[in-house]
């Protein structure tokens, strides 16, 4: 097969990806990823306070937008757009002008390999949206498209082409992404193994995509990125990565669409409090037992050819299924539309142009 | 979670599991073998030419079943085990009496993990059977029963008891288990990554079983693991472990287990002919492009609640929906009720006790 290993990351391909930084402090941690990120634009939504000053590095290339650019950028409709939670940062994939999006939290670090060798993220996730994913077929040897593996026997040849891939979901070596519970039972758990393997999240298996190192195709599922309400005013948080991933897995699905997981590690330098996450999750941690039943049973139709059109179809289902739970999936649906709705806004032109072909493998 | 990495290989497990391994020749391969394997019982299925004598080195507890053996104890049955290719190893799984099953090629010796060490194959695939799956939901941190892994955030509490493991399939450093075309195309492709995993297969996704490398718990799923008609006297070869696979996984889809591949690695020495591979695939590469389909669309009732049930629901839809394609599917299905028929002759208590519960994520 065409191997991976080769893909050169071009002048022209820098021009394409946007990296998409949340945060509430200086950005310190850009030093490290200077020698990987410095080529690329940065757009940081700065979250909380907007009269505070975030400093950033010189010689990053970036734009800021905080609370009152957001506000002023998008009018009524910012309300859709989370305050005082890492969710605003879906604000940067609306404004984004780019093909594809890097997402990185501040507190994450360059990882190392085995062999010592530092890690560049951001290539290994532009290997993995530049080559295709199989969703439709699992393939033991992971990554069939890989340089020194390929498709194992009893493997459909029909299938082989795969699907294009709209997201590649990183993984975190050190301090691994539990729930609050699971922090508090096990507080000295340090991922340490490092799995050297990308594989598709097959087709109907839902997943829980975490933000804190994440890369995406914005033309081909942009619009279904959306974070959800979270922090302020709301009764949930850290579940903004979780939803959108339901949202994302259910429509990559339906159109065809693939989702890979794996490769390439950050190091995640410091757990979050568990006493404030856990403030934070119990109503998700409750709700998503009926949430994840809810998207694992959710279908779309034919006339749903597009991530928008898609989109506001879950919307729809999520206010008369999920409403029933609390008030809050009402609001949450709303907001999913105005998402939308501010989405086209900016972007125009991709309003009605995100159209993907079916899957071969649909039932 | 409670962690794997401390499951003691008891002797009461030693008496719970046998080793089967088809062959034609003398299993001098069995001495690299020698301190894993010695404590155990093999069960050889000779294949070929009966009068020929199969030299096994000292020390080894075994059994050892000729085609004369397997037609005087099947008497007409003996037509469901096929003969000169090593499907017949199914024979072996049948007139065991243990709970746990491994099966292994005598091309396929002992791996070494990244650090030099020598892999005990077996002990990883005990391992995996006695952990649970987590089929219902992916967890992007591997295993998560695995020492240091646990589940991510996001991941529903009500689904982290898992579910029992049936089948445990592992890989193969060296010779990747490919086709006759790809082996043609990439005559000197080795498998060199060690990809330090162990995952479910989601439920809903079918996969590609190689018999080369496979352990699977006898009580919960043996009467699925029928390798089918092959080499002499059939269209078709190298589909032996495919087919099983296939049944396999739709029962246990149906019946909520799990299924496990990645760890252990054996290494696998030499590639096949793929000339004399190609002649023995084409039928199955060609047919494969529906049977896939078949299998993925395939459904059981609530009425199919043991793995034999099941067996036979399939085996008449073989029938109805394969025997269009090509007369042998025909053939096939009636070898897999007679399959089914000495399986309960040979295993009188399991007929109609093999239940399993339905797993909790069903549609």
């Amino acid at each position: 097969m065409a191997t991976s290993g080769s893909v050169p990351i071009t002048p022209a391909l820098k021009d394409e990806l946007d990296i998409v930084i949340p945060t509430i402090r200086n950005l310190d941690f850009l030093e490290m990823w200077r020698p990987f990120f410095q080529p690329y634009h940065l757009i940081i939504v700065q979250d909380g306070d907007p009269t505070r000053t975030i400093k950033v590095p010189e010689g990053f290339d970036y734009e800021l937008y905080n609370r009152n650019d957001i506000n002023r950028i998008l009018g009524p409709k910012a309300s859709c757009i989370s305050f005082k939670d890492s969710a605003c940062r879906c604000f940067g994939y609306m404004v984004s002008k780019k093909k594809y999006i890097y997402t990185i939290d501040d507190d994450c670090f360059v990882a190392k390999d085995p062999s010592g060798k530092e890690i560049n993220a951001l290539e290994q996730h532009i290997k993995n949206l530049l080559c295709p994913s199989t969703p439709f077929f699992f393939n033991t040897l992971y990554d069939p498209y890989r340089e020194g593996a390929d498709f194992v026997r009893g493997y459909p040849f029909s299938l082989r082409e795969g699907a294009k891939t709209a997201v590649s979901h990183g993984l975190w070596l050190n301090i691994p992404d539990y729930d609050a519970p699971t922090q508090m039972v096990k507080p000295l758990e340090r991922n340490t193994r490092y799995v050297d393997a990308v594989m598709t999240v097959p087709k109907g298996t839902l997943f829980p995509m975490c933000g804190m190192n994440l890369a995406f195709d914005r033309e081909l599922i942009g619009p279904a990125m959306y974070f959800g309400l979270m922090g302020d005013g709301q009764p949930i948080g850290r579940y903004d990565d979780m939803w959108a991933g339901w949202c994302m897995k259910v429509i990559c699905d339906h159109l065809g669409l693939g989702v890979k997981t794996g490769l390439p590690y950050i190091w995640h330098s410091k757990a979050s409090n568990p006493f404030v996450n856990l403030k934070k999750e119990y109503n998700g941690i409750f709700w998503q037992e009926e949430i994840i039943p809810f998207f694992q049973a959710a279908t779309l139709s034919k006339d749903h050819d597009t991530v928008q059109k898609c989109y506001i179809e879950l919307a729809k289902q999520v206010k008369e299924k999920l409403g029933k739970i609390d008030g809050y999936f009402v609001k949450l649906a709303d907001a999913m539309v105005t998402w939308i709705e501010a989405w086209d806004e900016q972007n125009p032109s991709s309003a009605s142009a995100t159209t993907a072909t079916n899957g071969p493998a649909k039932k």
